[in-house]
């Protein structure tokens, strides 16, 4: 990866034998994506890995040099299958054991005499990590350095992502434009081609969906450059029209 | 890696911008994860990745020497953004061009005068690789090696699967035991770790969920050990009864 790629760079890194296994669908990757992308932060990757410690170890050894922030999801509650925070931890060097701060915020949380053992391994973490907070149910997320942890339920991790918002520097928010057509891929290969190559540095997709029995082309046009984009737009629009592909929804 | 674990093991590796930007939710991962599973083949990572060239090579390159069985979806339309086959060719090394019998069927599929370049552009992949038969749309996947590519769209990605049925030696089936129950996973953390340590060659995961606005948590027993299975289930189910613990749904 170019230095240059690595400025606003993301990788997600889903930390989950449930995932792999298909019992339970992810969602958190679109949500975080999304939410990232209205920072003018670019996810560039996402990896799926086992919770095994050796796998998220090596995969975070890796990826924290290659992207600016990894934002890892699950494996930081209380049963013995939650070893993420020991393993970042290990990634990098760092002392794991209960993290002060943490350690009061879940105190307080519990009524006296419910902070049990499972619940206190909630505040175990790299000892000198930031807190992300969590306001559903306590058990806080954290920060070593670029690498943001949290939660794997939907619910609670979209509930903790705006009290980590300031510590991300992004860039310029990536707009886009779509096009939905009623025709397929197939018959706009060829002039789409010739808008990308006119517009080299906007990211142009094609995308085929079938809705109510019917297939249908999506064109994508995304770009920091809202200029560039609408110019784009115009282009694309002409060329369907010429060819008078019937044009479902612009948005 | 230990080699040990290569022997079932497969990466699934999604190609998209659209998935990485949010746009799209990907629901193939877990499709091939359960259809995979009832192989005996285990999913133990998921790539996703951009659709450029240079991600694509350096992805496929690392993975197909890791792991025994690597699936790629999406890529492989008409369009300008579908490089997967051209990127799968220049992985292995191999020559780029229209496969003789993927041609033979487009055009067969398509009603004269309308095998058009775009549509030929699907025929176009490693000259030598194995066909995927398309039972919906004509435009066969491919397999290089141990690499398997299939198209984004998952209703034809599920309609393709069967067709490669027989090219992937499996192994045992991996099977579960799911116990979901009326409590948090605090609750359940110290007597599951136990169990867990006395049966170590079995999987055993704690997952809390939100259904109806309760909270929960399922207990989920894999391995493809029938015997142990039974035998792990039995002493989860014994001490949640000794505790008390309210059982919600068996399966």
């Amino acid at each position: 990866m170019k230095k240059a790629n690595k400025k606003m760079s993301a990788v997600i890194v889903v930390i989950g034998n449930e995932i792999l296994s298909g019992r339970t669908q992810d969602v958190n990757v679109s949500f975080l994506s999304k939410w990232l992308n209205n920072l003018g932060v670019r996810v560039n990757e996402v990896r799926i890995i086992e919770d095994k410690e050796m796998s998220i170890v090596n995969c975070i050894s890796e990826v924290k040099n290659k992207f600016k922030y990894v934002f890892t999801t699950g494996g930081i509650g209380p049963t013995h299958d939650d070893i993420t925070s020991k393993s970042i931890a290990k990634a990098f060097k760092l002392k794991y054991g209960f993290h002060k701060e943490a350690y009061d915020i879940l105190e307080k949380h519990y009524k006296p005499g419910h902070f049990s053992e499972g619940r206190k391994k909630m505040a175990k973490m790299p000892m000198q990590a930031s807190l992300i907070y969590n306001p559903s149910s306590g058990a806080p997320g954290f920060i070593v350095k670029n690498v943001f942890c949290l939660p794997g339920v939907p619910s609670i991790l979209q509930s903790m992502v705006d009290g980590m918002r300031n510590k991300i520097v992004g860039g310029k928010k990536i707009l886009s434009k779509t096009i939905s057509l009623n025709t397929v891929e197939s018959e706009i290969a060829k002039p789409l081609e010739s808008v990308q190559r006119k517009f080299k540095s906007i990211e142009i997709g094609s995308y085929p969906f079938f809705r109510l029995g019917k297939v249908g082309v999506s064109i994508v046009i995304r770009s920091i450059d809202k200029k560039k984009i609408d110019h784009c737009y115009k282009e694309t629009v002409s060329f369907l029209k010429k060819r008078k592909i019937d044009i479902i929804e612009k948005k």
